[in-house]
């Protein structure tokens, strides 16, 4: 493309686009949208179309965890809005996703004219208003002579950040001739460097106190892995042979196979050896990423004295509570180097020595026990090997698979932070799907999406299971039926009428959803022994088509994690009430 | 209850909800929300869960269209913002709704914890100044010493303005103990009255212009309905006899047995006899709660002259252009009086005798020939009774169902301004229990939920067919499958890739959301005699249990009254940017 080419504005953003690395839109189609849509294919992006618009946007979510970078496209109105709850998703978690809205025509606004999808009140500007709150930036495209520097603005805000922007297309704007030599300007996918040598005399600044620690430890937290540092978090670990943790959100990051690797840290929610390694045994812990909200900490029960915490960020270092303006992705490469000149931080610690971070559950061995929370997490890595995307919805699944072992090179994520159920399905489209779109298309995967749901959450977005055969991802999916809202039961009504669900038959699903591509059901699972068998069978763990298991668990049942954090989250929730007004609740 | 009780914050919500008529509330389970639904038995109101918050909006708006109020409760953050396309629509569409989100503690709040559901930002507030843009009041209750005035308040505000209000109970106030005797004051459930004497003189002062018109016309549209004034509209055109004409928005209102009763008038998207009617012979259009959208209005190409129309509206009266602050409320009633009064306004019109509304489709009597959709829209009304309620989907269905007759006593709606597909089935969820609740529980229903939507719309929320079987309710679901989304076609990009869909197996769908309930398939019906022989089966036409039709159409086959809109659609949406731009759209 020459540097004076003219183009489409809608070339000029799905080109910016293709930039990014991203081959896969998802969204819904709306009639002010479809134009922009004809455009698609000129920059070698595809259109794929989901059930939904916060299937679109979970979707997006997922994609943009493993790419980059996701996009979706709506329509304005119903459309957008009802995207609106994975958007902010997004934003909450660190994900670069950029959502594209199709507005009504430029005029049209001007007039005030009383179109569709609007309120009915001639004003058209109240949903980009709100969408304001959940985006790091926002245009919408009403001036041609701005609109490739709008994209670029919002696109360049959207790396910068790691957060979720807004570009609102009219339908009369899409086709609209723009001068496209800004395409010739990469976006900036880099953070501002910090002067190496200004960064070097810090490193040195604070080198006394790694070195005279006497049990250093690493976390490695969730935004490590949300500003994809995790292979340098890793190496930082095997360099050192500290003791390395991680947490629920970091979890699906961390090489479990160093011998170092020490077990999941979530405050009162951590098995008892890891959470004394942490809070008691340490004298210095180095937070790569913290993301302290209530679910990645045993609601908010860690306790890490912050004098003996150096906490890395995106922006910002935090020793001891105080604030340097030098971030994780300078630190961490500058804190390898720096290891690797003086080895006497090196320890040689073998935590598994001292416990083991995955222990296995009392009667394990009986294969016609019912199948538990706690054999479940301890039998499925038999299932897992290196490549594998493991995605685990909030909930049990989450929380169960911190007590899973990953082996090395199988990664994966969960909503800890947002926690939205009903994200994890359409979530693991995108994820699934951009990992699959990275590989050689002609060679079979060398990993596999598999999907850990509970029936409660997958009734939000069942239709994800569409998503899946349409693009003919192959995923494994486990369905923990418990029936009912299982890890609501235990914070709030184990017995209530609230926390019932439908039935659903689950055996069906996937030849409803897609009766001409070829899917599994395994199920239901009630025993120990039939999920050994199944985990075994060398026909299941194929990648031949969808499969789907049903697992049977009880209804309180819960991973010990949960456990105790639901414990923990009811009482935060009540102490107030019950402190001020001194009534006790109900349930 | 005495005046002096003390009662919890969640009792007085649910008590004034009850007040309000509402015996079922929908939502979804969150932990933020779950101490406040302890408390909603006790108020003699019954919680029904949805498989999402998107659904539990539509079915809370369907609810309210029928029974005068709805209400719907989700969880902080994603559960409402899943809900905010709902939301947003029952306030485009004037339907009294009222969301209560479940809220994190004051306390947390107060402290900027990192709490899940939140942004991870340590702020509360923005989903609350997000969801003010679509919400005529809204409240967070952390006081309790004015939680029962701001119940109070946006109750009362949702009644005069006919449109959604949100409630935030944060988790450690629901059962604060507040003064209960507010209860005692009834909600203001009527409009500010006009003075009687004033309205008279009012009447009096534009009875001449009504007296002297040669050829008045009564177009009854979407605001007579959104105000419950049906009733009154159709005593009004009875007592005249004056040509009777409703529109897209105003079906499912008018009584189509008056024999006066003339069409749907939507400006181009008209049948030529009816266009000519409205816009041409009259010189006078007594216009009932007009809502001149486009899609309400073949695409703004409603052309009646300002200068002959009197427009009743919630608050005022326009007369040829001139606002008057008396409101239809008001208005209907004084004029049915003062045509009593004065019979020589009275015309004997006829209409029928000069055209047929409902022109029966050439070759309708070919039993084996393909189904179509004008074929489908004449032969539909065989199956409808009194008493039916009958719901149309965005799209062909409504448009389609405008060309259908209806018996008397038939009601019906679709959401012609929002136009949010994947509504109605939700919706026809709340609408129907709310009839079925009005209604005599231990004889049989005396009338029938009729639902009638395409795949493609279906596809967005097919969890409301759990719904349906869960609540007993026994509708009858025509699904329109075209293969693709046939709407959207029309208007651009007929065989765009962005308009197809996944094929999904219709057979299975009810049996898959609730294997223990009883449910029928009918189809795939092709031809015309199939759905002729359907709608004549005495066992079809019962209610023993949901009942599912697909019915095979054509691609790009749909009412005359959508392909003249669409076209319409397709104009106005590029007329700028080929002006402009001087460009051809692709497509």
């Amino acid at each position: 493309m020459s540097s004076t080419s003219q183009l489409k504005i809608g070339d000029y953003l799905f080109h910016r686009l293709s930039q990014l690395g991203i081959k896969t839109v998802f969204g819904v189609p709306g009639d002010y949208e479809l134009a922009l849509l004809d455009l698609i294919g000129d920059a070698g992006v595809r259109f794929s179309g989901n059930a939904n618009e916060l299937i679109a946007a979970y979707a997006a979510d997922g994609y943009g965890r493993i790419n980059g970078a996701g996009a979706f496209v709506t329509t304005y109105g119903p459309g957008e809005l009802s995207a609106y709850c994975g958007h902010a998703g997004a934003y909450a978690e660190f994900v670069p996703v950029v959502h594209v809205v199709g507005y009504p025509g430029v005029e049209a606004m001007k007039n005030h004219t009383l179109m569709h999808h609007t309120l009915g009140t001639g004003e058209f500007d109240m949903y980009h208003e709100m969408v304001k709150h959940i985006s790091v930036d926002t245009a919408v495209l009403t001036d041609a002579s701005t609109a490739a520097a709008d994209i670029d603005r919002c696109l360049n805000k959207m790396l910068l950040e790691s957060r979720p922007v807004y570009i609102g297309v009219p339908v009369d704007m899409s086709h609209r001739q723009i001068d496209g030599s800004g395409l010739q300007t990469p976006l900036i996918r880099t953070l501002p460097e910090s002067e190496k040598e200004l960064l070097d005399k810090f490193i040195d600044g604070i080198w006394p106190r790694i070195k005279h620690a006497r049990s250093p430890i690493i976390l490695m937290d969730g935004n490590t892995v949300r500003n994809n540092l995790t292979a340098e978090a890793n190496k930082l670990a095997e360099l050192t042979g500290w003791p390395y943790f991680t947490t629920c959100m970091g979890k699906g990051g961390a090489n479990e196979e160093l011998s170092n690797y020490s077990g999941v840290y979530g405050g009162g929610g951590s098995i008892p050896e890891v959470r004394k390694a942490v809070e008691d045994d340490s004298d210095l812990v180095l937070w790569l990423g913290s993301f302290r909200t209530d679910f990645n900490t045993g609601e908010l029960t860690d306790f890490v004295a912050e004098t003996k915490t150096i906490d890395l960020q995106r922006f910002f270092t935090k020793i001891a509570g105080r604030r340097f303006e030098v971030g994780i992705h300078a630190m961490l490469p500058a804190l390898i180097r720096k290891v690797e000149q003086d080895k006497s931080v090196v320890k040689t610690t073998d935590v598994k020595c001292a416990y083991d971070p995955y222990p296995t559950p009392s009667g394990a061995h009986d294969a016609s026990a019912a199948l538990t929370q706690d054999y479940l997490w301890s039998a499925l890595p038999a299932l897992f090997r290196s490549g594998d995307i493991i995605v685990g919805e909030t909930g049990t699944s989450a929380f169960g698979l911190a007590a899973s072992r990953y082996p090395k090179g199988a990664i994966g994520y969960n909503q800890t932070v947002f926690g939205s159920i009903g994200y994890a399905g359409p979530s693991a489209v995108g994820a699934f799907l951009a990992a699959h779109e990275a590989k050689n298309p002609n060679v079979p995967p060398a990993g596999r999406g598999i999907l850990v749901t509970g029936e409660g959450s997958l009734q939000l977005t069942p239709m994800c299971i569409a998503d899946f055969l349409k693009l003919s991802l192959k995923p494994i999916i486990f369905v923990l039926n418990n029936n009912g809202y299982t890890v609501e039961r235990l914070i709030h009504g184990p017995k209530a009428f609230y926390n019932e669900l439908p039935v659903w038959d689950y055996r069906q699903l996937s030849t409803v959803f897609g009766p001409k591509a070829a899917s599994k059901y395994y199920g239901p699972v009630r025993t120990r022994g039939d999920l050994d068998d199944l985990l075994k069978d060398p026909g299941f763990r194929g990648e031949d088509c969808l499969q789907l298991v049903e697992l049977i668990l009880g209804e309180l049942d819960a991973p010990a994690s949960v456990m105790l954090t639901t414990k923990a989250i009811e009482a935060f929730n009540q102490k107030h009430a019950a402190k001020e007004s001194g009534t006790s609740l109900g349930g």
